[in-house]
Parts: structure tokens; C-alpha cells; sequence
């Protein structure tokens, strides 16, 4: 059979699923490495798949996608979008989209597979294809090594590996070194005293204490870190309180952190540290507040010889000027862990998923930031084609230039 | 048979129920009702109760108790704690419990008919005992006059109530005019642009806004009403977001507002709203915040007359000192509908629940704040006794005194 | 010679001096009192005056009249408005203003000695006219006990003054009890590290430390203070900084503290010193913020039995209803440290400076604070008459009282 | 005679003289050019001077040095340390401090002019050296521009200038292109309303206004501006009030800008306008605040060839590695007004100021930002040497490299 590429991406797109909970997802991609003939396991950390193609000798090809959603609750108006719910760790209902284009990686990973087991004979070498769960927790890749994913399949030589951008379509960003900040994940507990909302002067309004505490979290930004340097400091969530007239007992903060490198990060670490408690302090909390750190992700740091040699071979096969540096994206992955798990080289690279007329218009008018949906937006909507049809083919050319020739 | 109150006190506290689901409670308050032969109506506002005696001309008396528990997770570790759990009308699964004292005010309220059963042939006239539901959500009293208490059942020439409070046991505060607070619960939502917590600048961040906003309503009570008005302006419950690294689209705020009066009440309303817009225009907001009131309390005014006699009722029968002027309080009833809508008088005391050693004790120390939990507290525990027995013969002393006598 | 009070009163209106620097202002006064041929000494805690008319046996009455301006700029567009301007203790050239109405107490005291001497036959005793410098800065009535004013001069019997107020012109607001607030004037001193402003990141920014200390200190009144308490945390000047591209090493708040007695005093105190320290430590200071006490006033609290005296005095003087209880005010006064320091009563009592039917106008209108400007503002202007006339009057009527009749 | 420089460099830093007041500066600057026989003009721009150095044909060679100190109090503690003071524009008494190293820059631009006329065989060319008042205004050069410097001196083909700084002694630091960021200063008025500090119900509290735009405006750094580039907003200076007891009228806030380019200078400057008015209404103004724009300085660019050419000849000069990339300096200047009037190129460059070794430990033990004290701190002390006898070299180095050679 041939795989209807549009189909299945869509039909992922209308299912998607939380991080950890991407049963549904895996049953699809299962399904189709088994139309495909395509040796896999499933179930490694939890819910990630990984699939072997075997052909001859020569160097081993990780070619990586991950699988889950978010919980956003699409608005984009498509006839396609989701509507799905689902539980989160803290047992909340909440709306579930595919807000970061994951469905979009998982279908080109598939069509990419696909495409290279039909051409076996002008390649030589092994490719293993990694469906990863959670990324967007920051835990898949390590949960898949930590389930043995290096015991159960050949080691890489390289890992590869692709994001859906809000860049043109057509237009590939990557560069070497840092291509993605490192990130932490904080949960944050700020202890008061709850009470009747009528008599504050009876409680230690955590509401308050919360809010202060946001406000000068700003300050790290603003103030604290080098105007040159790149930080960001992200309160993603705030909760307190069930009710108008009572003053909850405490809040909870949970923030995203990034940085370039581990010594901003120590810094940054400590500044949020002092922040928090002294505003704890300064509502006279009689109990320390609690942070912990839910995940740690390193920079993203893509190899310099490999990614020299594969943006030439992206401009080569789809034209000059394919290729352009986007600069260090804030955002993170937690790709990297294969390869640094592994010692070897990684390029993770970006690719256009916005219509490039629609892009321009954006750019002239000066409301790219306004008219361009970004990832984790509610909006989020990469064109299907082209991005589809070049998530395939990025796939296919990368894994080519890595793998051997044959004939 | 003679009602055992503890056991129905404990029974009642282990079960809380939030407001208008009060269903257990009220099959219990029935079920004691027809062992007592009192006549009454049940599902009055959706879970109220009205029970009637009628013996003879006379006042019509109405007694009023309040049934709902808060969603308040109960750390009292008393051997008859709460570990209920109940859905909010979010649909947010929730603990509850008794905080408020309820409880006591059902037990003491049933207690309160056996007695004036037995002893009908010293009174005459006719009591009216009201089981109210939702007083938490200041919406129980006018949904029992919606669904037609004064059609059903005579119209009171005077509505009694009392709530127990951390005075010490032994002790009843009242008085003449503004015993309770005006009150408004308002639910404020935010809008900003959500996006990846990465980049910030590609949205308007709503935790920030919050933030800014909670802020700034502080405001409001420290530079704007004037310092001896009493005002209160708490947040009682912030929210906005599922992960650390998704920025939301919105947040949403619950305030609880108190005023002595109409006029101070318009003042505020319109000082909440300048700030919660002017904080969103700082945040360069797309979409206007939206403001909605879930409910309005008027303040509980006490009648002069009534309760100048009452309190001298309550003076000759618990000894002189018994009575106590405890100003205003800057909570909330909705008890005061009742009375406003029959045009009669109304009396709201309240009384004593705290071990008059402990109060006494950490007066002392100046330690009250600290030492003696309030209502809305999860640790907030009154003493079994004399509190319970005290709350029974209160309104025994109160229905006599406006009923009339026989023999 | 008769003293033609309306110039005499314009002419200290135009001529106002800040506190301790009264020396024109005692020219004037020691003048005219010498005109009258009233003994005085001059001085006294460094520009006050006291002066004594001995007329045989009776009580020994003080009236107190105080006699600085401030460095407020007028607004008022009078005929009489002051441009003087004066040097304040910092070294600062600044505006000065009788912007809390210490020049129509003057006046008043002056008239009112006129009218005592020329009456000497209907009364005996011993007046004490204290003329005392200082009041704004708190320190006046000390620096006059310091410098022996009790030595020098006859013990009161009673120390009675006076203050002119937004009230309608006609009325006397007095009432027994505490009648003004405690207050403490703090000065902090925030301690960062300057530096260039294009470097935040190489300095510790003390604007942003002293911004969100301020923003802090509010949730002091809004959440710390029984809302049915009266508590006051004014931030009146604060000041860091000379240039907009350097970041300065330090802040510096002055703060105006109220409150109703000692034990409030205490704690708001140790709030604000906690919120101070802990913002200190919020922004990574270095050094110790630095909290210093500059002055610090008792409550201001009238004699019960001798105010009950004195309000039906003044309602047979001027009518029934002259006198109203204007309530407690958060205001506060240096006054009372005579009264404290002999042992004896104190009548402070305030009259009112504007036109009635402005008045009536703005309370019908509920524009009172936009249209009658208060004590300080740079807009304060009583209506030349009655008020002067009253002035006079009000201190005839209350020495009388206090002193015995003759004839 | 041969100057002692070392001795002229502590004299000018012991007499720091503010903005367009450097009278005493230009007076040494000018008795050392007659002494060098050297022609010059001053009053240039107030106090500025320009002179000259005729040697034949070739290029003109600019080379500037600014002459101004700043209102900061010098705590070196070094035996040369300023106690001077001086009265800024609005009048108020400072201190005054050479806090940026302009006394550096003025003595080694004398030193170089000493150099090249006793090599005047050496070279050919026209040298005009450029004693600029008033950059820490961003106002000097412009008003050398407007008084006809480009009319009295021959025009440039290069235009070259210097800033001693916190590098390591030895090193030059210098970039292509964007060197410094474009700068604005800007003088904000906030307007409230004044009064008693007691009675904060009647006034609009400015100092409460101005504490939350200083909070707000923090959000533009860290919110709003893509994490990637360099923003800087600062609030050098806040002023408000002049007692703790009166809520004054008014606010004023300083603030400094850097971006690195006019798109984003709009972008931060509406951003900046939106909060300060959102903020205003937040406190329910009664008048609009008043934005000035005090300042605008453009970006500080380096003209590619001419950068590459002098980068090299000062490694040849020095030794290699004597040039490093600083990056972009969030820091402005208005030396580029010169080259940019007269539309040839600029280099403009950093040399280091900080002994070696001491660098080094701070480098190692992180605490670079703690111990060497940056531009603009009152510790701000370059070392003597080897700092100026670099300052010396470094012009005659870049001015040869740019005039021409001679037999």
C-alpha cells in the first residue's frame, strides 16, 4: 500500500494525545511500520516506539520524532481540528491539541521511513527510527534510554532529528553550536495561612505573596542578566484558591527557565531561589516556600562538521538559500540526550511551516508577531503542504548524506 | 426518642456538603423532623427545608439555620475530621468541610425544636425553622424565596439567626444596626495571548497581568478609601495556565468585596474596575478584561428595638457580661433577605466557640491571630461543648422572647 | 490701638516660614503683643514664645496655637498667596506655603488675647498663650518642654488648642477619647550598587528595590490591619538618583505611620521593617537597608468630663449643633505633650474653614475630596470669615469656661 | 617642556566638572596646547575646543576625547579622589566625579598630540583633536556641530575616538559594526494629587504611581522584547515629594533606553508611553503624564574596513591577541554625530583600565561584576599605568595608521 500522508497527519491531529498518554498515537504509528515491513518495538519508556531498517553495512542513522500534544485548547478553526480532552498529572480535565507540531514530525518521519525502505538498494547502512513520547515534559528520550533503547537497538553514529517552525515554507533554519537554549522546569509552593476572605488581617494571603513574587521575577530579566545575554524567566502557570471569600493557604507557581549554557543557568537558578523566598519573607510566611525542579533539559548543540555538511546538502537539494540561520532559539529539546548519551554528533534542524506569501505580507507589514501563529499558540497551524511533503523529503536527504552509498 | 447533638454535631461535621448539594444533610434534618412530629417541606430552593409549629395565636418566629460546607481541606485532626470530597460547579474535584461552623448551627437549630416541643404549653404562637442551603455562595436565601418559603409558609413578624464565631464559649456578640458587611464576589478574566514560554515577546502574557493587577487592588484599601471606612478588596483565588512552559491565553481572578454600605460599595466597584482595565491596557490587552458579578449581599442590619430586648433576654438568662458589642464584622449573610423581603426585624447574633481558658490565654500572649483559627480555616474547630448546648438554648431564650407566653 | 486681624492674618499667610525657622513670624506676634501689653519670653525651644496674662486667683488655662508653614507651593490664585520660599534641613530650596492653616491659629490666638485683656474684669486666673513652633516636624512641644517652658512659665490647670479643618465654617468637630492618631515619620535608607545605566546587571538597581518596597508596604494596610482598625502607611517623598543613565547606590523613603494606640504602633512598625529588610533581600542588596525613627507622636486624646464641658459651652455660645463628632482623625498633633507632661486635661477641638454652602454643594454633589481641598494640599484656603472671627471666638468661649468669673 | 601626564591626569580628576560646565578642564587643555604651539579655538559648543596640527598633504584625521564628569560621589578612596561638587541643571548642589574616565581620555589625547608633533617628520596629514564637552548629556558633539566646528576645521576623512573601561590593562576591545547601542533619555512626569499623609482618600497618590510604573516597566525587558536582542530600559532617577507627612502632587522619573537599532527604539518607546499612561489611569489620574524626550543618541557603528585595518595595526603595535570582540556595548556615545555629518567612517574603541592580575582572580573566582567596578560607579578607578600611557599610544598608533607616511 501507499500511505496517504495528508490522511494521516490529519487523523493525528484531530487525536492528539498528553505527554506519556500517546497510546493511541503509537497504535497508528505501529500499524503503519507493519504495513511498511518494518522490524519495531514499542512500549520503551512507556509509550515510545523504536524501528530498525536493516541494510548492510554502513554508519547508524537516528532519525528522531516526537509524538505528544499539549494542553491548549485549539482555536484554529480548521476542519481537522481537535477537540480532544484529556487528564493531566495533577488529574485536571483539560483541552489536548497538537500545538507544537508533532503531528507534523511523527507523519514526515512515517512518509520518510516509507520512502527509504523503497529505495534499499541506493543506500547502504542501518536506520533506526525513534517515535518519541513527552517531549514536550522533557522526558521521553531520557525514559526510552533509561528503558534500555540503546541495549535493544544499534548505537548511532548520528542522531538526526527536525521541528515545524513558524518560519516560510520551504526555508530550512539550523546552525552550529547552540541551536536551542537549556531549560528548566520549577514548581513553586508558597506557603501562607488561609483564612476567611473577609478577615486578611487573620491570614497570610498567599494570593498576594504570589503575585509580588511574579512581579519581581521580572526583575532577573530586567535588571539582573546581561542585556547581551539571552534569559528568559517564564511563570507558565499560577494557582490559587477555590473561592471568592477564602484566602487559600498557598499558591503555586510553576516556571520555565532558559538560558545559553550551565553557568547562566546556576546563576538565574540562584537569582529565582532569592526572589522567592525573600518574598516570602516579606508577607511573613511562617513556612519556607518549596521549589522543585520538574525537568532539566541541556542546550541543544548541534555538531559543526555535520551541520556544514548536511546545509549543503539541504541547499543542494532543494536550491541555495534553503538554508538560513535562525539564531539561537529560546526554546529546548530534550533530542540532545541521545547523542550525548551515545558521544556522537546531532543535528536537529527547523523547517517552514508558514505560507511563505502569507510570511512576507507579515514581514512588510511589520505583524509577523501578531499574524503568525508560534508554536504552543492556540493558532498554531503549519500549511499542510508544502511542510508535509518537505518534512518527508528533509528526512530523506539528511538520512541519505549520513548513511552510505550503494551502486 | 431524645436527640443524642453530639452524635448528630460529629455526624453532621464529618459529612459537609457543598452549597446546594446539601442532600445527606438534608435527609438527616428531615429525618430527625419527623421523630420530633414537626411538619415540613423539603428540596425549598433546590435542598432547603422549612419546618413549621404551630401552637396556637401568637408571633410568627422564624428560626434560621444554614447547611452548606466550603471547599476547605479539614486539618483540625479532630477523631470526627472531615475527608469529604465534593465537584465545584467548575466541575473541579474538591475536599470540604464544615470551616464555617454549619454544622453546629443545624445541630443547635434541631436541638432548639425538641426543646420547644416539649415545652409547648408555655408558649404560643408559631415557629417557622428554615434550613437554608448555599449561604456560601450568598445565593441560598433568595433561592428559598424564589421557589415561594413565603407562599408556603406564614410570614415571620421576626427572623432570628445566630453563627458561631471564635469568642470564647460563654460569650454572645451582637448589635444594634451594620452587624455584617455588604459583599460582592466578582469573577474578573483576563485576556492576553498565549504561546511557547519560551518567547514571550511572541505573546501578552496574562500571569503577568494578573500579577500586576493583584498588585495594584491593594491599592484600593491602602491609598483610597479613607482610613477609618472599613474595606475589604481580597483575591481569593488566582488562576491561569497548565504547564510551565505555555504562556495562557488568560487568567482569572475571584474577588470577595466588603463594604459598610451601598455608597461605598459603588465607590469600590468602580475603583476595581479602573484598575483591573488599566492594567490590562499596560499589558497592551487586545480584548477588554471582563468583569461579571456572581453575587451581590446586602449588609445585615440588626433591628434596634429588637435587639436592645434580646440582648437583655440573653443578659437575664446567661448572667450579666453575657452580651458583648463586637463591632461590625466584615463578613457576610445572606440571612438579612429574609427579613427584607418580609419587611420585618431581624436579630443575627454570635456566639462563642472557643474554650474560654485558650482565648483567654492567648489574649494574653497577643497571640489570637495565631492561636484561634477563624472561620474559613481548615483548622477552625469549635468546642464540642458548651458550645453546642449554648447554641441550642440561645435560640430557645430568643424564640421565647418574641413568641408569646401561656399560663 | 485695635489689631486689624484680616491683615494681620493675610500677612502671615504670605509670609510663612517652615518649622524652627519661625522668626518672622515671632516678630510679629512679640509686636503685637507687646502693643497689648502681654508679658512674654521669647525663644523658647528655639522660635516658640510664651506669653502670660495674670489676672488673680483661678485656674491656670494654656492655649496653644502653632505657627510653621510647609514646603508645599500654593496654588490657591489668593490675592494674599504666598510665593516664599524657604531652605528645608536637607539644604533643599524649596516652596513654603500655610498650607495647614498654623497662620489662622496665630491670628486667632491674637484676637483672642485682645478680647481677654479687654474683658479682664469678667474673669480671674492665669492664661499661658504658648506660641509653638514646629508642629509639622512633631518636635515643636518638646523642644518648648526641653527649654523649660514649665519652668519659666505657670503649670496648666488645662491645655486647650485648636485646629482649622475642612469642616463647614460654624461647626466645632471635638470629640473625648483619642481624637487624633499616633504617628511615627520614618526615614529608610535603601542600600544597592550604582553603576551605569546601560549595566543593570553590574549594579543592584535600589529605584527598582525602593519601587517594589513601596508597592510592598501597601499590603501592610490592605492585608495586615483589621480592616475595622485605622492604620495609615503614607510613603511621602521618595528620592533616588541625579541622571538617567546611572543607576544610583541608594534610595531613600520618607514614610508617615498612623495609628489609633502604642500596641498598633508595634506592630505596624515591625511589618514595615520586615517588608523593608525582606525586599532588600529580594533584590540581592548587599548592605543592610537603614530604618531611622524621626519623630514619633502620641495619640492626641481629649479629656472626657472637660470635653463634655466645653461642647455644651461652645453650643451655648454659637447654638445648638455647633458641635459635631467628626470621629477619630488619622491626622496627628505635638499638641498633647503639654497636657502629658503636666498631668493635667487637653481639649483639642478642630472648626471648620469652609464656606456652608460649598460645602453643602460638594456633599450633595459627593465631590467633597475634588472640591474642598484638605490640611496640606497646595489648594488649602479657609474662607477669611466667619472663620477668623470664630477663631477668635472659640478660644474666648473655651478660656472662659476653664477659668473662674468675677464680679 | 616635556608634560607630565600622569600629574595632569590626577589633577583633572581631582576637578570634575559637569556637563557644558568643563571652564576649568578647557582652561588646562588650552595652556597645554599653547605650550605644545598648537592652534586651537575654544568655546566651541559652550566649553568645547578644537585644535590643529598642519603637516601637509594627506587625510584628516579626527581624533576626539570628551572632557565631562558626572553627579556621582567618588569613593575610590584613592589620594586623588574628587570632593568637588557642582549644581546641575535644575539647580540642585552635587557631588561630581570623573566616574567614566573622560579625565583619561583628555590626558591621553594630550599626550598623543605631544607624540605626533615631535614626529611631525614622521607623518603627513592634518590632525584635529576634538575636546568635546557634554557627552554625558548626548549633547556635546551636536553642539559642536551647530557652533560651525565643520566650518572652522578642515572636515574629516576618518573620525577616531576612545573609552578607557573594565577590561584587562593592555587590551583593546573593538567591533565592527554596531559597537554601542542608540540611546534615549527621557524625563517622565507623573501627576496626582496632593495632600495630607493622613488622609491618602483624598489625594492620588503619585509616589504609589510611580512605584508601579517602575514595576511595570521592568515587563518591557523581560516580557516583550524577543529574548535574543538588547533592550534596556532603566530608571536612573526617581523624585517625589519632600516630606513624609504630604502626598505631593507630582512624580518624576529618569529614564535611560538602549536598543540597537530605530525599529526597535519605536518599539521599546511605545511600549514604554503605553505603560506610563495605562499606569496613570491605574491610579485614576486626574491629568495625562507628561513624556519628554530629554535626549536621542543614534547607534555607535564601526565602519568595517576601517576596523579590520586598525584591529591590525594595533596587533602589529602591541602584540596579537591585544585585540578582542567585545560584543556590542549596551552603552552610548555621540561621538558618531561627527562621522556622520560629515558622512566618512568612525572607529571607535574600548582600552582596558584594569590591572591584569587583579581581572584575572575575579575572572576565576566569578566575581567579575562584584569586584571591578564598572563606567559610572562612584569605585570606577582605572589604574594609572599602564592604562594611560596605553591611552597615549593607542591614538598615536591609530592616527598613523591613517595619515600618511613621510620619507
Amino acid at each position: 500500500m501507499t500511505i496517504d500522508l495528508e490522511a494521516l497527519y490529519t487523523d493525528l491531529h484531530r487525536h492528539p494525545e498528553l505527554s506519556f498518554q500517546e497510546t493511541r498515537t503509537a497504535g497508528v504509528v505501529t500499524g503503519l511500520l507493519a504495513q511498511l515491513g518494518i522490524e519495531y518495538e514499542e512500549g520503551i519508556g512507556r509509550t515510545g516506539i523504536a524501528a530498525i531498517i536493516r541494510n548492510g553495512d554502513g554508519p547508524v542513522v537516528w532519525l528522531r520524532a516526537d509524538m505528544d500534544g499539549l494542553p491548549v485548547e485549539e482555536r484554529t478553526g480548521l476542519a481537522y481540528a481537535s477537540t480532544a480532552r484529556g487528564v493531566d498529572p495533577t488529574g485536571l480535565d483539560v483541552p489536548v491539541m497538537h500545538a507544537c507540531g508533532h503531528d507534523m514530525h511523527v507523519a514526515s518521519l512515517i512518509g520518510a521511513l516509507e520512502r527509504l525502505v523503497a529505495t534499499k538498494d541506493e543506500w547502504s547502512g542501518t536506520i533506526v527510527a525513534v517515535f518519541q513520547p513527552a517531549e514536550e515534559y522533557g522526558a521521553g528520550s531520557q525514559a526510552m534510554i533509561a528503558d534500555g533503547v540503546f541495549d535493544r537497538f544499534p548505537r548511532p553514529d548520528i542522531v538526526l532529528g527536525q521541528h515545524v517552525t513558524p518560519l516560510p515554507a520551504g526555508t530550512i533554519g539550523v546552525r552550529s553550536g547552540t541551536q536551542m537554549a537549556a531549560s528548566d522546569g520549577l514548581t513553586v509552593t508558597l506557603h501562607g495561612r488561609g483564612g476567611h476572605g473577609s478577615r486578611p488581617h487573620a491570614t497570610i494571603d498567599p494570593v498576594v505573596m504570589a503575585a509580588a513574587t511574579v512581579m519581581r521575577l521580572q526583575t532577573i530579566v530586567s535588571r539582573e542578566v546581561d542585556p547581551r545575554d539571552v534569559a528568559v524567566v517564564t511563570v507558565g502557570s499560577i494557582h490559587a484558591g477555590l473561592k471568592n471569600n477564602i484566602i487559600p493557604a498557598e499558591a503555586k507557581l510553576e516556571l520555565s527557565l532558559r538560558y545559553p549554557d550551565d553557568e547562566a543557568r546556576a546563576k538565574v537558578m540562584q537569582k529565582v531561589e532569592r526572589i522567592v523566598r525573600a518574598e516570602a519573607q516579606a508577607s511573613g510566611a511562617e513556612q519556607e516556600p518549596v521549589i522543585a525542579v520538574d525537568h532539566s533539559l541541556p542546550p541543544t548543540i548541534n555538531d559543526d562538521e555535520a551541520t556544514t555538511r548536511l546545509s549543503r546538502a539541504f541547499d543542494t537539494a532543494f536550491g541555495a538559500g534553503t538554508v538560513i540561520d535562525p539564531g539561537m532559539f529560546t526554546g529546548s529539546e530534550d533530542v540532545s540526550w541521545f547523542a550525548r548519551e551515545a558521544g556522537v554528533p546531532l543535528v536537529f534542524w527547523f523547517w517552514g511551516g508558514v505560507d511563505a506569501g502569507a510570511f512576507r505580507a507579515a514581514t512588510e507589514a511589520g505583524t509577523i508577531e501578531r499574524d503568525i501563529p508560534t508554536n504552543h499558540s492556540p493558532f498554531f497551524a503549519p500549511v499542510l503542504q508544502p511542510t508535509l511533503s518537505r518534512g518527508v523529503e528533509n528526512l530523506v536527504v539528511a538520512a541519505r548524506e549520513f548513511l552510505g552509498e550503494r551502486g
